[in-house]
């Protein structure tokens, strides 16, 4: 079993999350989200390293700097999907799988929302599913690397 | 909370789970997956009601016949994903939420598996997650509906 | 005078009329429709002869068994409209003529609903007139195939 | 039951009908269409004001004047169905519904007949009944306007 | 300074300002916004020549009328911009600058109106400001042309 | 022999010819043209009747009016070459040929000028030989009209 | 020496064989052309077994029963070929090669029937052979399983 | 009247304005524009914050930081206007209107400039008016926050 | 029976053959496919001619040599089919019939492989079946020149 | 005036004029049409050198022979029209003017005859005049290379 | 000579190479490929200023800085390439000239990395040269700058 | 070491090096370029072979010529980059790797230069380095054989 922490990676405009558009995207906060993060990935034994940024460049920075530690990674790139080849490679040089998450249903929003840089390299693509969608996303990675659940 | 069962339409080639491309679709049979969601919903307090054809107008008219009578649809349309308004159709006839599950990542794959004639219209979509896929839809639906999960 | 029956053939979810998005597509059910168009042909000292299915291979098979037999075709093919070449063949082995018909307006609706593999090889074709189309279909038809109208 | 007359419109080439290509349009003049028109209108108790043009600009001109005096409108705008944005506009601007009519099928014809400015905001379009299809929009507008058929 | 007069010109269906859907428009009547236009080059020393309508010919016919004696244009070609190749042909026939205004925010309308045929060829554009837009293209022109703001 | 005349027909801004950019258009005047038209008919025993307008519909009108009175058209549609159905459909209107001249190589300029909806239904299409074009074209109608020329 | 049988396979409207535009598909019955399967498979000590529908469905269904059974299938999917994933996907899973066959040339008919999606996955595709293209298929499908022809 | 600043912010190669290609960006140093944005703002009662950045991201951190405190924004985004949908989300996340301003005619450059991420969520867009524009966007601004003009 | 022969063209890079990549095109040369095909032929008292170039103009100059010779032709225009126009133009000027062969799948590989130039106009289209293919397009011309088989 | 030799080149196919498709191409074989060319130089005092070639290289050889030597050029390039770089860049190191002449009227035929490599730097596009077109090229390079008319 | 140094500046992920993929991108290290264009420069009397990041807006600052210094630059912006419009604009602002890198082969890759946004405007373009694509490019800009090569 | 030869190939027009254009292509010959070639061939004790010819057979007849004797192929194929499907492929039949040149930077010409029927098959692409850009191809050839530098 990985003792290796689990990747929470938020993108551009994540952090405003409870205080934008709760209708579409609901009251939780990012730390509300981070936590609930946390208390899964404990269920399997497993931690996460939460990280949130606007800036592409610092993505690209962040995921460097856990290419050799992490176990997986769960990635809502927000605005970067559909714009960024740089984290789409910096993503290719992470041996780890990755979990592309979306909070709202992209694909029922503006066309440009629709493709996206990273799909085609994820594990695998949750969207709609609103905060649910991460936990969804730690449930999976946990079972990719083999995380047995807790005595729970 | 919700006494109306969740349905489960598998389409095309699905009944074929298990036997077919394995490496990529696993070796649990469509069997297994219908069991793991009848599991995954007693949980909740929720049953299920699966269903499987090649036929469109077989799913269409499974559709029509949950109509009044499903809190929720987990639905892997499989090849008609891609080529039926017909059954996109006949979901807009459902007051129900339904959520869209593919076993392996459809981005990764042929040009023509990156449409999809029932994302804009879903509630969520779930792809790439292997059988797991199935299990968080009904987890989602299960939110959706309000469903509380079980003391255990 | 042609002695032939004409054909009404609906497409997919068109039985469930009267009970789909009212506000849409009317309160009038297929029943009501056909009792209607049976209603028009008879001003014409015409039969009708109406049949409807989810299935495409169904919708080819009736054209199949009108081939000799009919003097013309109402079809709403629905869904099928933007979908089936196979549809769009078997009524190339029609001789008699036939009329597409919608009962909403396509053209206002998703930019797939705007190509139709019929069109083309129709006689004429009549769209967002709610079930009136159905009516006028009717009436097209008995002009081409030089019905007179009834002393009444 | 409205007391306003109807507005019949026909655009550009439609003041050779008769002359034109009778193998395609009918030997029919537009003359003969406008009595028709008329006299499908009194069935109703409704009246027509009919006008052809050929030029864009006139056609704008006209939807203005029967801006608040027009109970509906049959629209056939030849060649500007294709190309005019502005008498889309104009009739944007006109509270009532018109009817989107083509005499012979446009769809079988150029690719650049495919495509119509108007069909999205038509009440409804009615293409290839030939002279019929004015008589069958006079008769949908007297339905929309709530006009009720005389004894006859 | 120039002693030319600017010319102000307003294409198909902007005769019916402040009576067509005033929610997008405003009301303001285009005679209003011509009064402003007026005022506002009256502050430069500049006066103005006001010209509206709805034919594509009688705008092209306008603009080869002023080729000799206008100081710069401010031009609404309304539903022109998007399919009139000879007004863009027509402007390149006047040495004045011109400057194209629309009143609502076309990039935030149908996709055929985000193309003009006119832009490019354009010395400035200016879209959604209402009826300030002409102001302000009033004001650019001034600026063009070298005109001094009164001692106002 | 015919007897008929030809017809020459210029559309919008080339009432400018010889002030509008001569280094591209030269320095002939309209009337220049016209006049070299009657030359070079005259030389095979025919005449031309001229015509010029800024007007889409004014166009139409002229080739109505010439149906059966005329033995050939030139026609220089300018920019309505690339917008205009409706000169299109007037054209068919009129059984004599009609040959498509531009004064310079639409094919250098910008893209919108590549496509012609003249072009597939005229008898020839002179581009880019400035004036000459025009009595190209008569040369050519003259052929095809049977016209033998005169003793000089 | 292979002791399956091969399997051909005909899709929507070609049960009309013999009967439907006999000038484009000659006068040949369905059932002549699988005796005539027959009879070229028994040149190599092979034997077919026929199946014809207009279900999308049901020759799914087909591919399935017959995955493990089968030397190799000859499939004319008719209109299927430019519209079905689903069969595509049911191809996939059966271990035997296929190969498409059209009785007419597919690529001098509408650009929609210029693609299929069988194509890129077939041993081999024919075109426009009329029915002698069956015969094709089946000699080719006998070298590729390594069937010797018989003494004859 | 709001007493909240105006916000204006300059996107990537901005703080270059003056050195750059002064024939197509005039000699005005950024520092100019917004000092004549100040003394434009205060004529209307107004202050504003400006903002310069060749940072995506900084430019998204600046906006989430005005969000609750500014009454407007001029936002002239450079090169970011055409690859950006994180300040597009960013802007949805402030209350206040934006108006867009490009000093240079974007749609006389390359194609990848007439595409706008901004454009269809702006409240006006301003483009070729120079430094002028700036003034433009803070006079609307003005009349959009109803900022009285002061007494001079 | 005819008593011309049958001309069999292979186009560039296939005097390659069994040398060039032997596990898509097999180890049969040239010279054996053309022996196979004068072989075939002779089955049904048939002679073939057979050529090869690399060169565009060679081929047409052969086309036109047989242009009164040939009975048919058997053409693998190797990678001219897909951008010879002038070859498509030289097929036109013979009056036999051609089916067009490519040894391998081409539509399994790069796109451009996917468009022919010559598809349309050939008589047959046989792709993948190696070099069985000439066989098949030998046999197919016997049939269309009525040659009857010999008494082998 | 120039004595240099005006040069006529005809491309693939060109050859069998005459005897191809005469009712599309005409009666007249290439060798008439060479000798009207010459004939029609001679009265401008001019001379003709004419070159046919099947094969794209000869015909950017013989470009490349004239290239100092020539007064203009006569290019029916048929085929390589829609096809070939490589002449189009021979042409480019020609100081001299061509004019690109195709017999037939090329808009009214296959859509890829609609793209031309030539025609923007052609001085003159002549299509769809028959052998005439040949004619007119050779007295429009008349004009542009000064050449006087003969006393004839 | 130049005495300017010229500029060596890599984009995101370039940091990790040798690290990364090395069967794609090498073994060598960023730090051994900036020594080694330290080396080619000094070869011609050059020296190189290095700089890499992950962030586009750090790119642009750095093209600011070394504006008016540099006498050349070598830019491999890696996925910047194919978003940034950005780095595009700020290398419009320096006047000496730039040689865009790639090691890899990015035409032999995804579709999205065939376009660059920097090519047309770059002065020369190396690609799948390996590292050695720097020294190529070092020599290049030495050719343009003037150096001339050392004693060595 | 490798001792064999490496080939130098051009394509049409190239044969004009140092005549045409020379303000884009420079004043060298192609002798000159070749003689460049075998001189920096022999600093890595490489010998070349050079051809140059304007026809796209000639150019695979030469690369058949070279398949098993050379040990890289310097290509530029001129215009035949962007229409030759037959280089491509003759270049698949070379065991040895080639490199792709143009002198001059193709990216900022016409958009048809943009495509390359070679690149992505190329072990790399120099482009817009002049005459140099061979002997970078000549120098990275020397690397991919094994060629060990001179004792110079």
């Amino acid at each position: 079993m990985s003792t290796q922490p689990l990747t929470v990676i938020n993108g551009p405009n994540l952090n405003l999350l409870g205080t934008r558009e709760p209708e579409i995207y609901g009251h939780e906060t990012l730390a509300d989200i981070e936590a609930q993060c946390a208390e899964t990935a404990r269920e399997f034994g497993l931690t996460v390293d939460c990280f949130q940024s606007n800036s592409e460049g610092a993505i690209v920075d962040k995921l460097h700097s856990v290419r050799g530690s992490t176990a997986g990674i769960v990635l809502n790139a927000g605005a970067y999907t559909h714009t960024s080849v740089a984290i789409r490679d910096a993503l290719a040089n992470v041996p780890a799988p990755f979990i592309e998450v979306h909070i709202s249903n992209v694909h029922a929003r503006e066309a440009f929302r629709h493709h996206s840089y990273l799909s085609d390299v994820a594990a695998a693509v949750i969207v709609g599913c609103g905060s649910q969608g991460y936990e969804f996303a730690i449930r999976r990675l946990a079972t990719l690397v083999g995380a047995s659940r807790g005595s729970d």
